[in-house]
């Protein structure tokens, strides 16, 4: 079936949730938001596009940062309303120079810090 | 730092999203949502609770299915707008019966489905 972003599940802003993998190590990375047009874009030049919803623009991830994500696969959900993009990352992907966004674990009711900065 | 459920940056509806990944495998299950409550609950109990958005009620995964995420890490990302549940899944965590709810790849604009039914 050939696949249309428009007949993804948006939310009332136009917006569906996509996780970005790590298509080697599994490790998630992040999660950022597109619309249907950078669904698109993504696709169609294989670098991972988020609409940000702060600057309310298109976000090539890693245009600025140089920490680009190369789309490997996208995929989506059974309720078609969240995407997973299995992506190769170029450095971090998270703004704090880290890995991944999620380096905050939850540890006997403490907040604890699981990774550093990338030198 | 002690955690707060309420510190986190929740939407419009009180909701956050989450992601269940299996936290052997690293293969990224689903992605629900949760408000403060669920949040609080899933760390309390050890089962991952979602508030169900069509429902409107709290959702503790497997509860009718037997399909149980047993929590093994809760972490946060670096907005405090988006969690990562690492799970022992029971059995398939899509309705669809499948291990995860993203098994539609999008391969050279066509959707190809990844993986059947659990029998």
């Amino acid at each position: 079936m050939p696949f249309d972003p428009s007949s993804l599940k948006f939310d009332v802003n136009g917006l569906l949730p996509c996780i970005a993998q790590d298509h080697v190590s599994g490790e998630v990375l992040m999660l950022a938001w597109m619309n249907a047009e950078a669904v698109a874009k993504t696709l169609e030049t294989g670098r991972v596009t988020y609409w940000s919803r702060s600057r309310a623009s298109f976000w090539i991830k890693g245009e600025s940062s140089g920490h680009v994500q190369k789309l490997i696969e996208l995929r989506l959900d059974c309720d078609r309303d969240c995407l997973l993009a299995l992506v190769e990352q170029q450095g971090p992907a998270c703004h704090t120079n880290r890995r991944s966004c999620f380096y905050t674990a939850i540890r006997a009711g403490e907040e604890q810090i699981l990774s550093a900065p990338i030198a």
